[in-house]
């Protein structure tokens, strides 16, 4: 499946989150990443991500879809992946 | 078609950012939004954009499937669209 995921995670835990999301998918921009991962690699991927954050203040959002094929992506500015990596 | 669009852009330009996107789409998380948008809707969002972001230090994603049905999404933490509304 392919997967775009985007945080919204306190600074605090931001690195941890960015760690794990790194050993599944590409880093696409500041708090965004994507990828094609199995079933049971988003599984374990959303699993750890569920022990990294703190429910009460963070908020990660997973979309999925069966292929890349039926998503288009457009990107205006700096391309996917680009320089600008930061935390 | 379902737009997601996920942006990072310099402090400065994040409100012109923000108002733009609010006129299309629904803010979901910090730098990021969702909606359903005509093809027009969407040209418009995408050229109003284009005029507001630096091209050499902002980046803007948006990812496009014909139909929000083709998409599934999963949150973690806090719900889409939730009280953590901030630039």
């Amino acid at each position: 499946m392919f997967v775009i995921l985007v945080y919204d995670t306190a600074v605090e835990r931001n690195p941890k989150v960015l760690k794990t999301c790194r050993k599944y998918l590409h880093w696409t921009q500041r708090s965004h990443f994507q990828g094609e991962l199995s079933t049971a690699q988003y599984r374990a991927l959303m699993a750890a991500l569920d022990g990294v954050i703190d429910p009460e203040h963070d908020s990660i959002v997973a979309y999925t879809t069966r292929s890349p094929d039926l998503v288009e992506s457009t990107t205006l500015g700096l391309p996917l992946g680009g320089p600008g990596e930061i935390l």
